[in-house]
């Protein structure tokens, strides 16, 4: 049996079809292309008991990912990260089963790491030498250090507002990092510039077609750790949109496999008021975003004025019966707060914006107390200490401790 | 079959025999107390392929644990974290087969956690409201999380020299934090002072018997994941020294149950220069250690200057016929950023130190070529982006690339 069933890749605007033994970036119609695999043969062949063995890693889905040749995976131990149970959260929140999907344990410590597990190791596989991508911080360093470890060259650019751990994870990576005044779009745009005059491998979001396939582990992990069962609702937040696309992506593949047979969940994009032009779309029923200006959120790695693949993160949305909603910063770091007294968990501020929307949607009735809904927790707190407040005694050593 | 096999504690050091139903802190003797199981009843019961089908965490091996009750299970999720091959940085120091256990892809993203969730498992077991502990950050971040998720009070003391971020995550718990202008042996003679004063119960290292057993579990693992074989030599960075007292154990446990039949690994107390009493001991071939005065090292988590199990952490260094190495900060921070470059991990400067200390044992022979060596990284790089020196190009949104 073949280590990975991948036939192709299509254009979900145009319907185009590329070959996948060759470099692909976006269709020359200018959409994001999608990889496609023999579902019908692989139907044929995988059976639940196959996993009981595997890897406690996203590699244990190889069949439903691009890398044709074990010996090209590329990996730091990443996916399978925990399905926590948030009882107490849960009961703060009026909802009965209230799961997290935890995704700061994993290399490089966010969800990055399943697009660039999977987008380095399939650059590897075609040769790739030397990639470029702009970022909000995250992946640029998930990027960096799998380039790293493959020994691919990478130019990394993010805003000089970018979380400072993300930079210095790039810098230790040996990466090439450049800092611009600005946002990810003017890093997008620098990025887009040095690919055309120097012939790089453009790893924007999106732009190249392998890190949905990395993201959708998320979906199939989902599925998985709920004995092949899907929630009702699952939260994400939102800004590239990859991650739901992803989802969205494994949850049809499972369906399609048999696996899964009830109703797919309802997808929700959370985005951050300060930058919601998903939302602003969703709102007004539209299939695709106008770009945000003056986007301001302390949610970084949700501030993205226009993504490319809106579209597709509006199509999981609308053919799931989702919905799309925004979250004040204020409310973020007030639920992450309450998450770290209650749980135990230090989640990133754009898990806290999809914590933040689950409690909103459970308000107004959209989420019922008797539904099982899971939460995208994207990376870890770890990596944003400043939105934490400390204020502390500072004691002289011969002092007596002070109980609060 | 019982959920596990705990029988009593023991005292290393007079033999004084402790029931686990109740609080126990040190024996009356000022030793450290050891946790013991029925190992000849469990051996008749435990079988490799038990395994399986197990989830990936810590817990798969309760049997093997103090917790005698699953619902008094607190987890996040930790465990069974990768153990990566290191291959580039293998070959760079000349030895074939090189792993690293990289214990910063787990909750609050360091090896704490296991001591943490075994130990605050078992204090909720055991009926604890309400613990304080003295902390270099990691441990105190992982046991208040830990504690929060698990309904107990925690007061945390530590220096005010500690990691930041380990800070945060503190202050983020709800817990009571207090800063000390000092080290972590006067941020423990406040909590010792506060413990007596309100009675409350003492997690400082090695004062509760629990946290060996959540570290043992590192050993457990890498036997389970070199598929119940054992490396030839494991390296671990020392403080307080817990990790390598529980791997010892762990391997001990092991042999006992017939699960492991060779030698056990040669054990390697890394150090570093600016703090490093227990590599002054084995030097001169003593069975404890001094008070190390005017410690430093940029590698905080082993700033210890006299650890409580220094007779514990000889003993296994002795046993098992392995060594003491002390490395200065300059090495370690020249190996952190090596191990990135070629290998895409971004390891704390501790985890730095022992990979340091691999290279070193390597070079004046007494690691050889053909050995397998399996190197602790106890915590994620993130934590510490102070080791890693940045400068970069910063650009305005319509400049170009740098490419350096």
């Amino acid at each position: 049996m073949p280590f990975s069933y991948l036939t192709h890749l299509h254009c979900p605007k145009c319907e185009k079809v590329y070959r996948p033994d060759e470099i692909q970036q976006l269709c020359v119609c200018g959409s994001p292309l999608l990889v496609d695999y023999d579902l019908q043969e692989l139907k044929k062949h995988w059976r639940p008991s196959a996993f009981s063995g595997r890897p406690s890693t996203l590699w244990r889905y190889h069949e439903l990912l691009p890398v044709t040749a074990p010996e090209n995976v590329v990996t730091l131990g990443e996916g399978m990260t925990p399905l926590l149970p948030m009882n107490r959260l849960g009961m703060d929140m009026g909802i009965g089963r209230l799961w997290m999907k935890d995704e700061g344990i994993i290399p490089t410590g966010s969800f990055k790491a399943r697009g660039a597990a999977v987008g380095v190791s399939k650059a590897k596989e075609l040769g790739v030498q030397e990639l470029a991508m702009p970022t909000n911080g995250n992946a640029g360093a998930a990027w960096a250090l799998y380039a790293a470890r493959a020994g691919i060259r990478a130019s990394i650019v993010m805003p000089v507002g970018a979380p400072l751990i993300t930079r210095n994870e790039c810098a230790v990576s040996g990466a090439n990092l450049n800092l611009v005044k600005g946002l990810i779009s003017d890093a997008g745009k620098i990025v887009g510039q040095a690919v055309k005059e120097h012939g790089l491998y453009d790893a924007s979001t999106l732009k190249e077609p392998y890190r949905i396939e990395g993201k959708k582990t998320m979906g199939l992990e989902i599925a998985e750790q709920l004995e092949w069962n899907v929630p009702d609702v699952i939260l994400y937040p939102t800004g590239g949109g990859v991650g739901l696309i992803g989802i969205y992506k494994a949850l049809r593949e499972l369906a399609e496999l048999g696996w899964i047979k009830d109703k797919l969940p309802r997808l929700v994009a959370v985005q951050s008021a300060g930058c919601a032009p998903i939302v602003k779309a969703w709102e007004e029923r539209k299939p695709a975003s106008e770009f945000w200006t003056d986007s301001s959120t302390v949610a970084f790695g949700i501030n993205v004025p226009k993504a490319l693949g809106d579209f597709l993160v509006l199509e999981a949305v609308y053919q799931t019966e989702g919905c799309a909603i925004a979250i004040e910063d204020a409310e973020l770091l007030e639920e992450q707060r309450k998450i770290a007294r209650l749980e135990g968990a230090f989640v990133c501020p754009e898990g806290a914006a999809a914590f933040s929307a689950t409690r909103k949607l459970r308000e107004n009735g959209w989420i019922k107390e008797s539904e099982t809904v899971v939460v995208l927790n994207t990376g870890s707190g770890i990596k944003y200490p400043e939105t934490v407040h400390v204020e502390v005694p500072v004691l002289e050593p011969h002092d007596v401790m002070r109980r609060s």
